[in-house]
């Protein structure tokens, strides 16, 4: 058996520093390194790009809003054509920094809220497909199961991988437990890892209500950025190569 | 005989316009595109782009200080190291607006003060070598004959290409008339063009004390966003093409 | 008879102009300067704060979202906290450069997408009264008629000044014709100026089906970055004045 | 005895979290906040001045290069009129906020490249003393002893505030250690706690080459982002309060 582990890097600016990138190439398979829209200066997208490529991390753009004030988590009714723009700007900038350090962008996923716009907002969803595949076709879109953003990018065409969250909770539906709902997000390590194994092994995950529900994914993404991350991806990690599960990006499966 | 013509295009954002992309499109063999740091939202440079490549028109990497408030024309105390990473990053920004656009980079020109540090600056004329080296070492530099940037270009390998300013004054030492001395800015389109002609033919032009000077230039730039600029690049190109002169960008040459 | 004629002005960033704030001073009585936020560096606020003082135009602070690449034009979901601060700063940078101009902002009116969003967005709306209430209750809020923005000023204790569009089409409701529909726009001078009057006088204007619709305002904007904007406004101004009506803010009134 | 303790507070951005600014504010007399063009974002300033106003900590404006991504450490050779107008915009910024904070700015320090440029960059100086003179003449300028900017804000009739680093070694003619020397950096809470103790008590400090050099200043500056930055400041904070000596802002002595 072989699982993705993605988690979103490259998110500090200038003297403001996010994240333990150089802790979380240890652990992850695949990075989703900001593109500077949403964060990520050009010095430290060369340093995790740099990182990335010494370690055989795949490197994946974190496409986002332009809008460092708001870290990218703000809806922008931004019109679909200026957007596919934006985007394959975000593309074209964090490939020339791969090509800088050794590696090149193989995916692409939407970061903050234009991640959740692109679960339903057709037009932004069909921006997002369009500069992907005005750029590079042979890049895979990962993103919701379910989500508009996949079945655009299924219907031009382009690769999708579908995501599962390790430490959100799930409804009964398969769809996450909103935020402000209890049950939202798991903090203990071992239950983590628990629930990630199932859904590599089985495909099925308990539900807040403790029913099994069914979940898809070829990635799991774990964060980088909360108190504790580190720890919780790597017992993520551990727990499944001690379960015989190989840890290798989706673009090499 | 053969020379290019240059101009700084691409220097709109979002709701600001500057210049007339499509007017001096017809004119140029060169377009110095804008990367978005001192001016160029993303919808612009394509717009840009899409015109340079339906033309056959080259385009260039007009790389900057990150300063849109400043336009790029405040020289910023930049550490080299980052400097390299900024201007890596507008290359590939620009080189993925061209990819969707028909075309790719073909040259970089550093924009407004970058431009006249690295006339002197010596460490950061070599983080702009090194960044090109870095991204691209096929690619030209364009800038001033005698620059630190031409220096380091050749030291470093790269193609260096010499331009003259159409519409400037120079003294008899063959530097740029200061723009606060009398002198510095030509503006009538027929003593433009003259002096243009002399240079591609005698490699000479008149310097403010009526002397000749020797230049030596493979590329002449025509400024794009001054009231009358189409007009003057016009009356450039129209007395180049009256004498016999082809107008042909140097990565053709 | 008095009115109000008021108008977006200090909408220039850096190297890009944008409209003509010195001649539409000489039309308006109320000029909404931008904050900095949408548009508008601080040498570009002082020119036209100085210019407004010195002919006794009353500054009001537009106040918009925080997006320079989208001139505030786009609609960002910004959680009203937030929204609050942001207008707050807003509101002290440009009265600091009143200060430092021999005026003060007199009024708040919104701009752009936030004014559009503050038409329906109720917890938007109730975010910028509660940024004028906090930073200073003796300043009206000029707004859309019937508007979410104008009903939480009043229940706030502030008040409100309605406004009338000169270069807009009404609906028999009393609504503006959505830009994408015909008549959305009016261009012809005289009949903008005869429209302005009407409503003036009468408190009526045609709608786009030929009844007249009842319109109540203490302004009128006239535009002053589109083509033919200052002829417009001024075709405006002198029909009002032919017809005794005197132009005057509503600070004054 | 009395001595003033101040810290550069606010300097924070959207989800990027710089320094502890409530632990800071229960050490400091005085809280130099960030304005927005460094650092700062709206919520952060109003949440940073909240604080200090409820701990009855004096605000002063933290006025600084416009550059995010430089964090104000970068020298812009920004014309000193345009200079004059970045300055006032951000001193009625940071009013406004600590306006519906139930404070006012009471003094104004530079930050970063723009402290260090004013000690020689008299145009620099001059420009940063026009913004205050015409914001608010009753505001006095913190800064270090001798530079051209408080020699500039003296000249101008402004109130003058000198600083002495706790944490940086001085040279035995006075100046600060550079930054790359050796002795540049002091990291020992008791040291110096006791070099605050004898600058406050004698008027000296011992040098780097362990001589006394006589120091003047009415306030101490202490670092608030550093690991142990907060411990530090406490250290000194208490060594002065065993002693006898009075924390209390300049503007209140």
């Amino acid at each position: 058996m072989r699982i993705d582990l993605n988690s979103d890097l490259g998110e500090s600016f200038g003297r403001w520093q996010l994240g333990d990138d150089e802790a979380m190439l240890e652990v992850v398979s695949s990075a989703n390194v900001a593109c500077g829209f949403h964060a990520g200066d050009a010095t430290t997208l060369r340093r995790t790009c740099s990182g990335a490529s010494e370690r055989g991390v795949v490197v994946g753009a974190q496409v986002g809003y332009r809008d460092l004030a708001g870290f990218g988590r703000r809806f922008i009714d931004v019109p679909p054509n200026e957007l596919i723009d934006d985007i394959v700007y975000q593309l074209g900038a964090l490939d020339g920094i791969c090509r800088v350090s050794g590696t090149r962008i193989r995916y692409v996923k939407p970061h903050g809220a234009l991640y959740n716009a692109v679960v339903h907002h057709e037009a932004q969803a069909e921006a997002v497909v369009a500069a992907v595949a005005a750029y590079d076709p042979s890049l895979p879109v990962l993103g919701l199961p379910g989500s508009a953003l996949l079945k655009a990018a299924e219907s031009a065409g382009l690769r999708t991988v579908r995501e599962f969250f390790a430490d959100r909770g799930y409804t009964p539906a398969g769809t996450l437990v909103p935020r402000t709902s209890p049950g939202a997000l798991l903090h203990d390590p071992d239950e983590v890892a628990q629930r990630v194994l199932r859904m590599v092994g089985d495909g099925v995950v308990p539900a807040v209500d403790g029913t099994d529900v069914r979940v898809e994914a070829e990635s799991i993404c774990v964060h980088g950025d909360s108190p504790g991350a580190v720890e919780l991806a790597s017992a993520v990690r551990s727990r499944l190569r001690d379960a015989g599960v190989e840890i290798v990006s989706f673009v090499e499966a």
